[in-house]
C-alpha cells in the first residue's frame, strides 16, 4: 500500500504544498500542531532518517533551513521545533520518511519533557556502547 | 562568552566524544535523557537552524543518518527522534546550533504532546501566510 506522502505527491489526495522538487515535497501537516507546521518528506518512500541515502539527507536539511526560514518570515513564531521520529515508540505513525517543522509561539500548547538520567554513563556496559559507537564512526 | 560547546570543542570541559570533523563535533548530552542520548553540534557557533550556510546544513544531516545509524547498532532502541530547538519557546538551551538524538526504549520518560488544530487554515491570514512561503521559495 503506498502511505499517505505517496498519495499526496501523486495528487491521490489533498495537501497544502509549499515546496516540492525532485527529492522532496513540503506540505502543511492536516493536524497543524500549531499555525504553520509544515512536513518535508522524501519522494522515495525511505521508512525513516536510518535509511536515507547521504545525498538525500544533505537536499532534506539543506532545505529544511529555506523553509524554516520562510516560514519564520510568514508567521513570525517565537521559535521552531524540527523534529523527525524514527519507530512507533518514538512517535512516527507514518513509515515514510518526513521532518515536522513545527513553528512555537507563545500561547501554543506543544510540550516535550526529557527526563534528566546524567550520571548513568559510568557503568561498563554502557562504555563497551560507546566504544562501539566510535569504531563505527571512526 | 563561548558557548558551553564552544569549551567542549576547545577541550576547556569535559564531554563523551562520539565523532568530529571540521565542521561539527558529536558528544553525549550530559543529561542523557535516555541512554545513548547524542548531540550534533556545529563548529561554527550559529545561533540555531535559521542560520545554518547550505553546506554545512547537508553536513549535519548527512551525518545524522551515520551516528543515528551507530547509536542504534549500540543501543539497540526502540526508536530515536532527531530534534533540533530554535528559540528559548521552543526549548533551546544552548544558543549554538546543535541537533539532538535521543533513543526511545519500551520504558523510557520521554514525552512530547502536540495537539490537533485541523481546520485552521480556511482563513484569509492564513492563505496569505502560505502564499509568502510560497513566494520565497519559488
Amino acid at each position: 500500500m503506498p502511505s499517505i506522502f505517496t498519495r499526496i505527491i501523486n495528487r491521490e489526495i489533498p495537501a497544502y504544498i509549499l515546496y516540492e522538487d525532485e527529492v522532496i515535497i513540503s506540505f502543511l501537516d492536516i493536524s497543524q500542531a500549531t499555525p504553520g507546521h509544515t512536513l518535508i518528506a522524501t519522494k522515495v518512500p525511505y521508512e525513516n532518517i536510518y535509511d536515507l541515502p547521504h545525498d538525500v539527507a544533505s537536499h532534506v536539511f539543506k532545505h529544511a533551513v529555506q523553509i524554516s526560514n520562510a516560514i519564520k518570515k510568514a508567521f513570525n513564531p517565537a521559535g521552531m521545533n524540527v523534529l523527525s521520529n524514527a519507530g512507533e515508540k518514538a512517535g512516527q505513525s507514518v513509515f515514510h520518511f518526513h521532518l515536522h517543522l513545527i513553528p512555537r509561539y507563545e500561547t501554543d500548547e506543544v510540550s516535550f519533557h526529557f527526563p534528566n538520567h546524567f550520571g548513568n554513563i559510568e557503568t561498563e556496559t554502557y562504555q563497551s556502547r560507546l566504544e562501539m559507537i566510535k569504531a563505527a564512526l571512526s
